[in-house]
């Protein structure tokens, strides 16, 4: 219960931040670090099964307010009561955000927008030793991409994503962030070659 | 059982095939066909968690004179013993076929080679009403599209992956092989070029 009464206050030198990531937490958490950023260009959230049952109107209030949403693929049937994924994340489209992305683990992710449903294979990792964080570096690495390029179109995305399945592929190398520490970023430019050659 | 007894005689208008498919069947029944084609040039098998267990030296004695072998992810492992796909795709080249393919149902497929393991995802299809029969249309198209260019070089086994996971995705869409009976090639060709835009 760390984050029972966790009230985050965003330092001033964030407060003009164009692109906001709000990681998993509570939507009433969530939306005061959102209240707290003057003018965000893009928004994007997580969210857990934790907030789907007990959080679910805030959470609800939460998806009108963000562009971007990245959820699992079982916490996306919960959330709209679908039992397929590619309807679910249709389904959430109609529920605010202009980006979902539904994670599916090991077998990867897929892309939700105006344009329809894109899937993306996650990269093959041999020697997969801890996947703990793999979604938080995902949702990491396609923010950070965003950010560097600001720019948020459907092409944007798709090359995000693919970023970001690669800095998980990394991550679940070793344990904890061990594999990020000294991950260099020709290594990161390496495997994103190979992983568009591969499509 | 109705396999048990079963001697299948290929008619002499097959026999000079070039690309051959041996469906899912016991390894002895997939053996005896192979030997009345005179002179294959590519070969390819599906098989099953049932010859994998029960007649395991079979199968491992075709492996040694196929192609290709396509087989789901579940069965890799079983076969293998290994615990992860990709350890699993790369045990079974080591043990003949120069091409693998993993197939994982609504999640894709992995094609293994000596280049290392390429990942496809599976089309998104949002009614999906039977899934029986998609393995094998997933292996007709890819075997009709081999056959089609004359090639198995790497690339043209992906462009065929690719006609293979859009045929399998029209198969889905009704019961038996109902939505493939009215299938028009234009229909085909969309979807692929779908397909190709999404990845």
């Amino acid at each position: 219960n760390v984050f029972e009464r966790f009230q985050p206050k965003i330092p001033p030198s964030f407060q003009d931040s164009e692109f906001v990531f709000l990681a998993n937490a509570s939507p009433v958490t969530q939306l005061s670090v959102l209240d707290q950023v003057r003018k965000p260009r893009f928004v994007m959230a997580d969210s857990m099964d934790l907030w789907i049952r007990t959080a679910n109107q805030g959470l609800l209030d939460l998806l009108r307010r963000i562009d971007g949403l990245v959820i699992n693929d079982d916490e996306a049937l919960l959330l709209t009561g679908e039992r397929s994924i590619i309807r679910a994340g249709k389904a959430i489209l109609a529920m605010g955000p202009s980006r979902v992305v539904v994670k599916k683990g090991e077998h990867g992710a897929i892309l939700f927008t105006s344009e329809g449903a894109s899937p993306l294979p996650a990269y093959p990792v041999e020697d997969l030793k801890d996947p703990t964080g793999a979604g938080d570096s995902f949702a990491g690495g396609l923010m950070g991409s965003l950010a560097l390029r600001g720019r948020t179109d459907p092409e944007a995305f798709r090359t995000a994503l693919a970023i970001a399945t690669v800095t998980a592929s990394f991550t679940v190398e070793d344990f904890g962030v061990r594999r990020l520490l000294d991950l260099r970023k020709d290594e990161v430019d390496g495997r994103l070659r190979r992983y568009a050659s591969m499509l």
